[in-house]
Parts: C-alpha cells; structure tokens; sequence
C-alpha cells in the first residue's frame, strides 16, 4: 500500500460516508472504516470531503482560433487543470482540410506528452470528410481510443462549419463504430445576418456579439440537430447548452428515450447576458454568448431535475491585448475564457450553498463525463477505479483572483467570486499534484487515457 | 341587371342559405328572397348550391422544371380551372439569378394575358437576392399586385433553394412592405444523403422517392422556418404541408399568436405513401412526397379544428413520356401532379360524405385564399364582390378520368376517383365558362387580380 | 318591405361592405346596393356599421343567489340589453332538488314572457338527477328548445355542485340527445380550504377571494372537465373562462378534434386581480375572480387566435348594500357584476382601437353564439335571418356610468369608462328598441327562442 | 470480521466491479481487492453478482380488504421476500375513521415483530382527518420513524377515500414535518360510473374490471394529483403508476422542477390488458389495473430515461377460492396480486436480457426507495451500509411456479415465467436469510427501520 487516506467524507454520485481508502500503484484498492496502515504513507482528511477528481472534457489548449492561439498550453492549462481539482483533461484537436483524424491527434499527442500535468483525452473535431475518407477513419480513430468526434454547425467562413448532410454521415457513422458525435449547435446564417445589420447601424460593442446570437440562434441550432439525431436514431452530444429554448427540446428528447445528451458550463450558470454590457464585456465574449435570466434558471432547473448531464468550462482563454483586438467591433473579440481551474470548486461552492447536492457535483463533472466517453478507470471513488482523487476543505474560504490562479493569461472572467470551501489537495493516480495553493505535480507525467467505445 | 340565379343555397364560409342572386356588370349587386328578374337572364338553380368560385393559390404552368416544361399551359390550365370550379388561380413565376422581379412578373403575364380563361394572379419565387437588388424592388412589386413571394428551401443543385439568411432578409422585406412570404419546406441537405445511399444500393423505384424525402426531411425544415419567423416575427406561409410533425410545430405557433398559414393539397388528404408502390408510382411522384397514414389523419384532424388555412392543388402536370424518365431512377423522374380541376369537386364531395361541412370547404378554397392573399373582391357569394359563382348539384355523381379533364396531359392520379356531387356551371365575374362539362369560356377573358398587401 | 336600413357597412363574422338591408316581417328579405325603397321607412346609416344584434348567452336574470336575488328582473335586465345591442339573452333557469326541467323552465317564462324586451332563451342549470328522472327528461327537453344544460364544479355546500359522475352522465346524456353541457370550472375543495385558512388568519378583504380562488384552482377544474369530455368523446362549452392553464389545455385538446368550446367575458379582459386591492374591491367579486395579468394576456391571445368561441358577460349584478355584507368578511359578498349592456359596446371599442377585427367581434358576440347554441335564425346580417340589428356609430364617444346604463342596479365595475363608438339603434326583429340613448322597445315583446339540438 | 464475500461482481447504481467484501456486526466494514481474511467466514461469490438487497416500498400483508384479508401474513410475506432478494419491505397500516397514527401504527408492529424475516418499515394510509387531529400527529409520527403517508383518491364507497381538500391538508403537513405523501390515483366516479353501466349490461368478466377503469380513469387523478401537489409545492409520490398519460403528465412536471415521484410495478411492465380476457383474467385483478400496450411502453421508456423512480410491487395476494367469489361479477374479486418474491428476480432477468441495466435495476428497487423514504442506512453495497446483500447468479435458469414460491398463497400471475438469472443467496445485516432455493431465516430476526424525515 502505498497511501491511505483516511477519515474524509467520500462523497459518489449517490453517497456520503466518512470512510478511509488505501491506494497502490496509482489505483484504489480498498475502502473501509479502520483500514490498516502498514507502512504506507496516511493523510488525514478529517472532516474534509474525498471526491473524485473532475473531468473537464471540454478544453482547448493552445488553440489556434481568431488570429491567434488560446494563450495556454498543454501544461500551464492541465497545470491550472489540477490546481482546480481536475485530474483529466478532454482537448479538441482540430482535423483540417485535407488532414486525417490520426494524423491530427497525433500531431497534437506530440505536443501534449511532455507537457500534460494530469491525465488528457482528445475528441477530434471534424471540419471535413475529405470526400469521404475520414468516415472511413473512425474506426480506426475508436480503436486509438478516440470515440468523440465534434462538428461545428457554427463558423461557416472559418471552414469549419459542416452542413446538415456532413453532420448526418458523422452522426451515422460514429454510431455505426462505437462512437459519439458532439455538437456546437448555433445557426450561422442567423449570426452573419444579424453581424451584417449591426456593424452597418455601427452598433460594434460587446453587447452586440450577444445580440447578434441571442436565444432563438442557439435554439435553432440545438433543435435541428436533436431533430436529425433523433430521425436516424443516433447518439447525440450538445455541448455549452447555454438556451432555454433549445435545453427544452433536448430535453422532451431525452424524456422520449433519445440518446440526448447535454453539457453546460459554469458561465452560463453563474452570469446573465448583462455582462456585456459591462466596461470589460469583450472579456466574457465566447461562444455561445451567455444567455438571459430565463435562460440562467433553465440550466439550474435541468442541473437538478437531472436533465443535463455534464458541466464543463470550454476553456479557451485569450490575454487582455487580444480582447482588446474587438474593443470597437465585436466581431474582433477572441472568443474564449477561461474556466479549467475553476470548475470544480465554482460547483462545489454552490453545492455547499445548497444550489444542489455535493452528489450531483460529482456525477455532472466526474462520473457522468466518464460513462459517457467510454473512460471506465475514471470518475468514482471506486475500488479498482484509478486513484484520481480530490480533498476538498467545505469551510476553506477563496476569492478567485488571476493572482492565485495558475493559468498562463492576465485575467479571468471569475475575478472577485467568492468561493465557500476549496479543493486542498489534488491527486492523479495517487500522486499528490496540487497541495494546498500550490502545483506540486510534473510536465509529462499526464497519460493520454484511451478510450473504449460503446457496444 | 345581367343575371338572376335563384332559388340556389347560397354557402358562405359561415352561412347556408336559400336566396336569390342578382348579377349586374360582372357584381354581386343584390342578395334576396324573390328579387325582381327584370329582363335579366334567370337561372333557376333550385336544389342546387351557390358557391363562390374557388381559388387555387398554388399552379405550375407553363413551368421551367425537371428538364421540361410542366404541360398545362396558361390556357389549358386555366381551361381546366373553369371547369372545375376554380374562377381565379395563382401561378408561380421563378425570378432566376440577375433577373429582377417585374421583369420576371411581366415576362410571363405576356405569356398568360392572352390565354387565361379565368383570373389569375402570381405569386414570385425568389431564387436570389442580386446582391440586395431584389429586396429593394419589393415595394414596386407590391405596389403592382405581387404581395407574395416564395422560397425554397430544396433544390439547392438546380440553384433554387434559398439559405436561412437569405429566408430571413426576405421574411423581413416582405413584412416591412406588406408582402408575405410562401416557403416550401424540405431539407435538401437530408434528401440528398438519402438519394445518394439509395442510389448506391441500386434502390431506385418511386418509393425511394419517398423514403429519400420521408416525413422527417419535411418536418425538419417545417419547424426551421416556423422558428426562424417567429424570432423575426413576420408572417410565414407554409405551402404543401404533408406531414403531421411540421404541422403541429405550425399549429402551436399558430395557437401562440404568429402569424402562421398552412396550406395543404387533396393529394395529401386522399392518398398515403403507399401510393409509391404502385406499378404507376412514378405518376404520384410530387414534392413533398405523399406521407403516411398518420399525416393523413393530422392534416384532416387541422382541416377540422381550423388550424389548416387553405387547400391548394400546386398543380404541376406532366405527361407520361416524361414521367417515364423516371422508371429506372426515381430522381429522373419529373416533380409534379395535376389537380387543379378536382380541387374543389374533391372537397365538396368529402363534404358531402360529413367529412367536413361546405362551409369550411368555401372557407378553405376560396374565403381564405382571397384574405390571406389580398383579393378583396373575391373570396365570397357577397354584396359587391365578383360575381365568380359556382353551381354545384349535390347528387350528381361523377367519376373522374383523363377523358374528362380538361387539362393538356395524358394520365391523372385522380383516374377513376368516384365523386358524389359536382359543379355543373362555373361564372367568371358574372360569364358563363363551363356548362354541365363543357368550357364554354374564351382565353383572354381572365384577367390579372392586382392585389393589395397588408397593411 | 317594411324598412330599408340603407348605406351602412355591413359587418359580418368574415366580411365588411357597403350595402342596403331590406326589412320586411321582421326578417332580412335582401341585401344589395341601390335597393328600392318602395314606400318603406328609411334609415340612412352612412358612415355607419350595421351589425347583427349581439347574443349575450351568459345572464343571471332575477337569480335567488348568496341569500338575495340578482337585482336585474327580466324587464331591466333585456332592457339593459337591449340599449347595449344584445338582442337575445340567454339565461339560467336552476333545477333545484327534486324539480323537473320543464317544470323550472316553464316557471321562469311565466316570469319572463311579459317582461322581456328582447328575444330570450334558456340554458338549464342541472344540481341533481333526482335519481336518474332528470336524464330522462332532456329529450323532451331538448324538444322544448332546452338544448343546453349547465354544472357547476363548485357550491358544494350551496347544493349546487355535481360530482365527477355526475357531471359525466350529463355530457353523455346531452351528447345522446343532441344537447350540449356548460360547465363553471372551479375545484371547490381547493377553495373552501384557502377561505378556511384565510378566515382563521382574519384575511378578509376581497382581495382574498381572488386568492381563494387564484389561478390554479380554476385550472385544476378546468383541465379535469376537459379530460373527462375528451375521454368519453362529449361536448363540452366551459363558461366563463378566466385562467391561462386552464385555457391553454382547453385550447390543446380542440386541436387535437375535440368538441370543446370557451366563453370568457370582459371583465377578464379588461382588468386583472389588482382590482381586488381597490377600496371598493368587493363590488368587482364575481366567481371565478378576475386573474393576473398572465391570464388576461393569454385570453387576448386566445380571442385573436380564434381558440375562444364566444364573448358573454354573466351578468349577475347586486345593489351596493348588498356587496357591502362582504365589507368585513368576503365569503359574504354576494358573487356576480354588471355587465350585459357593455359587452358588445365593449368588445366593439376594442375593435375600433384595432385590439381585434369586428368581425371577430360579430363572431364572438353574435355568429358563433348563434351555431353553438342552435338558433339559426339568429347571429348573422343574412337574407332570411331575423332582423336583429344594430347600428354602430364608431366615431360616438361614451363613457360608461351608472346614470346611462339602463339596469337596475346602483353601481357599475364600468364607472368611468370610456369607449370609442358605440351603438345608436337596436332593431328586434325589425322593430327599433333602442335609440340613441333610450330605451323605446316594449316590455313583453321578447320571445322565446326555441332552439335545434346538434344533430 | 464476520464474512468476506470474495471476487463478486458488485453492482452499484452507478458502478459494477469486482472486489471482496467484508462485514462485521451486520455491517459492511470494507470493500477492496484481495482482502484479508483473518478468520471470517468466506464466502466465494467468483461469477456473480452482488447486490444491495432489494426494498419492496409497497406490500399489503394480512390486510383487511374487499371482505377477507390478504393471504400473506408477515411471516410468509417476509419470508417469500427473503427468498426474492428482498430485504426491507415497507407495509401500509391503515389509519381508520376514529383511530389514531401511532395507535394504528403500534398495532401493526405487535402483529409483525414477531413474525418479520427481513426487516421492515411502515408508511400509513389516512382515511380520516379526525377534525384536524390526524394532521397534529405528524411530527409524533415522523419522530417515531414513519416519514410517508398515503391517501386513496379510490375506495370511496369503503370510507378509504379523501377529497381534494383532505389529500391538500395531508401534502401540507407532510411537507412541514418533513414527510412524503403517497398515492393511489385512480378517480372513483369514472369507475362507479362504469361498473354500474357495465353491471345493468350484465358485462361481469374480468374484462370489464379493467373496462370500468381504463387509462383515462387513472390519468385524471394522476394529473390532479401532480396539478395540486405543483399548485402547492408539496412533494408527491405517486404509487403503482400504470398508465401513459398520467406517467407523461407527471413527469412534465418533475422536468418542471417539481418534486414528483413515481413508482411502477413488475405486473405493469410484464402484462397488458389482455391478460383480464384469459380464463383466469380475474387472478390478475389489481387496482389500477394492467393497462394497454402503449402504457406498457411508456412505463419502460420512462424506466431507461430515468422518469421512474421505483419498482415496487403492490403484494396483496388472496387465494382462489377468494378470486373466485367474483367469477360472476368482477366487483366481487379481491383486488390484489403477489409480487414480493418475483420483483428483484423478474427485474434482474430483463437487465440479463438487455432491456435495462443491472445499475438501473440496483437503483429502482433498492437506492432509491432507501433514499426517498429516509433510510440511509440500506439501499447500496458501500461501506458502512447495513450488509442487505444478494448474491445473484446471472446464469442461473429458473422458471416461476406456485411451487417454488415461499408465500402463503396457492396460485401466482407468474406461473410458468422462465427467468434468465436468479438469486442464490439472501443476507439481512450480514445474516444468511436465503440459500438456493430455500429460506433459512428466521421469523421474528427483522427490525423495524425507523426513518429519517426530509429536511
């Protein structure tokens, strides 16, 4: 045995119990009241929580997007990764025109080995089918252990949109290999039209980006595609589901036995549109734009009926002389914040506010992430289950600043937000990486983790 | 006073009643019990109904399509739209790629002034915007009587499809001038993904043809444009509607205060998809395709409830050399039925089967039409307005047949159908056309309906 | 001929033109432009609108309620009516325990016959089946011109309610015999605990009947009855409708081909439960209570979409000194207003400030009215229907008071307010009974409309 | 350590591994891979599967009803539920006119607490209100461990039935205490309506005891349940859910946020309809009846989406001679069907069968009625839980029989079922109650489980 850790509450997707858990060689190998110590290393974490680690499985580190590359790389990203209580990263590789799948995510795997401090996994996102080879890809992609493959219903002029045809073979054949098909659902058209009318009246502030892809954008987008998913009867994730109309339809789908699955992001749960209207508003600028009140209350009611499944960040940060690019056109801005480090202690605060269960936390950023992309290892504090596990402090108090964040930009979007209870130590596969303020993990000690598909 | 038709039952949309009609330069000038005759030509229709004469706001003639030309032309149509009861039809000129709309408008009323027996008005499709051009040209347009305009959303190869942003310009300009738009719904995007598996499979009989455009592909692009104007709040037309999802998306937009129109077609009331396994499938091929037995209920069940606006026929004949193009690949297969001589005799018989009341069927074919489309002095056995009057005899019993019709083409889908009632005169503004089955009409006699938009 | 009533416009439930009506016996014998005059009286009303009479099928007429008596007889009641172009009243004659129908109807003619001054008829108010006897009755009274009989949902200890089964032998019974049952919507459990509540916390004043019987009690009601017509495939016509649940699940189950129909009134059209903090809030108590302004809104949408039927007023006024029993506790506030002689002036004015079309007002208020409640001869300015008319002066100013209205009572909910148009002449069957501010008919020359059943 | 149950296959809600178990004074002390056995009795459970005992939230034992008493007392009831994998079954005390909560509560333990095989708890059905006193021993009651209560919207005629206006002040006080409210929806007028009907018709089958309350009889009361349970904010659950559209209803509104839950039971997911037409329909009588094949659906859709909450059984056995005393009139057949002994069995084989999952099932029948009743203590295999454990044997055939059961009854609506996969052996706190085939328990060795009220 090479550490217990002994006394904390363990908090699963469906219970609380004060129990002590015995690791070795990265993995949890028992769970009870009294386990002997026999020489292994003890931590005490009385009343303390013992979560699993979470699974952000929505970042894009060093991105290349509007001009310019998302200021964290592979390392200051999964650095501040499990300074935040996330102990596996998802990135999106990019597949390109003319690129295959394997060559794109190995291109990246290269970037990413020496630097990872917890432990990652790619979806590919798919920008074209290359007449039809990179279907014939997937399952090749599955058996690498890639089983998620994400479209673009958005970015139309960047070449990165697919049309309804393209997201359809995608949807088809990623069931037909085991696969999952994610989606950024907002309508293009509707976009550039309302750009098109707003920079001509020289409405150019941030407030316009959110008006010129309000509501009704997103939920065409979201409606199409639960639509055509349902007709062919194929597995569908939407991801930063962040309107009401559209989190409804996907919904009433789920309700009917779709294979629906839905992700929010902790900035369409905490802020309203009204940000941008604020000085800094290009900051807050991402895509989708972050919704009204009704739309706020929407994501919190399916946070707790149970209806969304995951909350991830998108994290895609941008340093402030780049936001600044769209200070007077919005259509400059960016798009992207940050989010990796402040996941999970953002939802564990509210849990301890009471907003939902501390059972609920973990299922919607640690176990649910991990059934559905096939990461079996992961995601429960779970003998046998790899020793991915956060200690988190209920009573710790925390204002999130850039100063104490470990991230490579120069301001965040959560400056200020006070936090009740914070993780206080972070382990991936029973090594300590983060210890109390502090990262105390190693670059390149993050596993790329392979996938399995589903049967 | 030209003409008295007495002792008939007139049908409103709303009423049933016995009464005398006076006739006077082509007017309804007098509505009484025992009006004086006073040398005018009496017609007695006692036993028979008075109806105002039907408007068909959907016909092809003439029509560019599938490699030919649909076979009605301005006078054969509008011969068969006399004797079947039909008094004023809408055709649909296309204004093409660098062509304006009154160019195009004006192009066809050559073709059609010389020929029409009955009235007539058009509708313009819009195929293209010319860089804006067009959408400044709609006032002129509305202010010379065209008050609508259409959008595909199909034929994207053959350069007829408009996109979401161009949809939505147009939905914009047609509200701001008073104008509506007409939409006809499919995914092309969906269709072309069939037809291209289909094809490959060697599955290339008519019933392809549906299972290439099923009810999804149509419900799909329903619930897109009824969406889409809803956010832009401005009113939308829907034409052809066949299938129950996209009807009730239509229905509860209706029912939330939008400004939402459905059309339908007596192909869609009267036949079911099983039509396409027919030996002659190739003759029902139309688009949208016929759908199921459950659409079928839907659209009879809104025929009911009021929810469906209109019935058309989207008249589009072809002869059967052509349609036989289409034998061995159902994609060749020219898109198109004709209907428009049995539009009005086929309802009025389901009326009179209890299916639903003649005062709806008046409603639908020719109260509707008339305020939805801007012709105020049609529409209704009224005071003031045209004297365009059918006589119908409840009893008499009518099987319908190519030898019967009196359109230019060689094979009907109605062949055989059994009527129980039919029309046995037709009046254009106070003219005799048809007599008990024969035109007795003159081509040139109808005349363009110069609309008037709302306000 | 008797009259010609010439140049007005002629409003109907679909069209509006300029035309001359000839009068004769009571009857409209023609409608045309230039009519002969032929030595009848004229009337010119240019610049005016003629529209049929208004059928206010929800009065409480000289009604034994909350331990007093309705404080308009048959004579001021019809001729409040009359002077507000209602030119048939329906009332509702109660069956009390061990009564008969014909027996409680023909007992109210006695008291009604020699003092209507319009055309009046009878719904029947059933509160028990006297074992079954009274089921056996509705043929014969259905041949009496009886083709409507009314349950109430609540007055449980008032004797009046029906129960679930109850309620559904009528719908079934009615259905058999080609009549149709009303229902007062309101859950009285819910009630009576909330009052209960109320009282034992002193809550007292008449804003808490509206929170006895608030939004959701209606609803509950309101969605149960439909059920039970829907499942057992019967009639139903909910009266005054005043909740948006309640409606919106009324108005789903008509489009899915049900036989339902929906009255609301105009006091829940123009104000919402605020009034119920009014000092005199008590004189606005009606059951059920005006709601919030959610539900008003929902009705105006529902008026516009066509989903409500008709526009009545349940007119059940009391004299102040009754309402003031309820100044200290409002369970003694005797339920019920004003309303008979501002409905159509009502209705009227909210077409003329363009709220909805008169024709939809003439559809609500006369026509639809008329086809619900089988009396043919009635609701529409048609040849062959009675002469019930009024002109409609839409430029007349008038502001709504008790010293104009022409009922017996000694306060209005309408103080004060002030209309655009108003109606200058109602004609009963010919016969002018109101001119230009008074009251010119004659007390007994109403007649009793024998109404048809549904076939 | 007392036993180590090794290398089974445990089975979560959420998880499934393989890992030794250990357990001490009734306990499970540790869970983990290769545990020491240090003298404890081993257990090698290499192959199957291990399980949280089963907790049957819904059985009748020896209840007075329909004139006799229900075949199982709590001896053979519980035994048979030892030898089914259950080891917690809550009973239903009924409250009478007169009679008080911990009275009615007291007398039912002294009848079980020498008899109970497993262990026990208690939900209370109230009748009667006693003026107010029923309401003012809810937190008595609670204290004393009795956390739900249940009303009849049925049984009208047998005095069990309360009105909207009781079942309110019951979810109110509940809701205070911390208690649920149970119920049993079905409307009793619809249903007496029907059987007198049917009764005068001579229609006596079984048939028509599902005839006299068919899907739309249980429908309404579901959605007034679930309408006033949201109108009031109070937490529902509905028990033996057993058709679709009250299913649909109520979980629009738990989708809605609202605090609704719904169990459903083996017979409803297994039977149809149908099955009241065999010769032997009346051994399947139960109250709601087995519904149409669409609600059968329904159910199981609502099952794998996550609607359900619980899978109970409703055990209430009576023997033939009983079922028989109505095979000339089905009012005369004692409602009530066994299941106790079949629903961990039948549930397991459609997870073996792929239908649902084992964690779904684990969820359903054990996690979450131990966390919706309050008894942390039960309901999943994690260290510190009671040691309720099932080994089962995912190989194993078994054929349901008469013969094979462990009740006191002499037929069972599951003869002849063949099951893929059966339990082999049944601990309650760590006691072995169930080997292979036989009970090896003994009466008297279970305790009442004394609950937990709702925050």
């Amino acid at each position: 045995m090479d550490l217990i850790i002994k006394n904390g509450m363990i908090i699963t997707s469906s219970e609380a119990y004060v129990a002590d858990i015995a690791i070795k060689d990265g993995k949890i190998i028992a769970i009870g009241t009294d386990l002997e110590e026999k020489g292994a290393k003890v931590v005490d974490a009385k009343g303390k929580m013992i979560l699993p680690g979470a699974i952000d499985v929505h970042t894009h580190l060093a991105m290349p997007f509007g001009g310019t590359v998302s200021s964290d790389s592979y390392l200051s990203g999964t650095r501040a990764a499990a300074c935040g209580g996330v102990t596996t990263v998802f990135d999106y590789p990019m597949q390109r025109k003319g690129s295959g799948i394997l060559e794109t995510v190995k291109g990246r795997r290269e970037m990413a080995d020496t630097e990872v401090c917890v432990d990652y996994a790619f979806h590919c996102i798919i920008t074209d089918l290359n007449d039809g080879k990179i279907l014939d890809e997937f399952e090749e992609a599955v058996n690498y252990g890639i089983t998620s493959f994400k479209c673009f219903f958005v970015y139309k002029k960047e070449g990165m949109m697919v049309d309804d045809a393209t997201f359809t073979k995608i949807l088809l054949k990623a069931k037909e290999t085991g696969a999952i098909t994610n989606l950024h659902a907002e309508n293009p058209d509707l976009i550039d039209l309302n750009i098109e009318k707003f920079l001509k009246e020289g409405k150019t502030s941030a407030w316009y980006h959110y008006l010129s892809r309000p509501e009704y954008v997103e939920a065409e987008a979201d409606k199409r595609a639960v639509h055509i998913a349902k007709s062919v009867d194929a597995p569908l994730y939407i991801v930063h589901m962040a309107d009401k109309e559209g989190l409804e339809a996907a919904v009433e789908a789920k309700m009917d036995g779709h294979d629906i699955y839905i992700e929010t992001c902790p900035q369409y749960l905490e802020f309203t549109s009204e940000v941008y209207k604020r000085e800094d508003g290009r900051n807050f600028v991402c895509s989708p734009p972050i919704k009204g009140q009704e739309s706020q209350d929407a994501l919190w009611k399916a946070i707790n009926t149970g209806a969304i499944d995951t909350v991830a960040t998108d994290h895609c940060p941008f340093q402030s002389y780049e936001k600044d690019w769209g200070k007077d056109d919005f259509t400059k801005i960016p798009n992207g914040c940050a989010g990796v480090e402040n996941l999970y202690p953002y939802m564990l605060s509210k849990a301890n506010e009471g907003k939902l269960s501390f059972n609920r936390v973990v299922e919607l950023c640690s176990t649910n992430p991990a059934k559905i992309f096939g990461c079996a290892q992961k995601g429960s504090i779970t003998v046998g289950k790899d020793a991915d596990i956060v200690i988190y402090d209920p009573e710790k108090e925390f204002t999130i600043s850039v100063d104490n964040m470990h991230s490579d930009y120069d301001h965040t979007i959560w400056e200020g937000k006070k936090l009740k209870g914070y993780p206080v130590q972070t382990y991936v596969r029973g090594a300590l990486v983060y210890d109390n303020g502090d990262f105390v993990g190693t670059p390149g000690f993050g596993k790329f983790v392979k996938r399995v598909g589903r049967k």
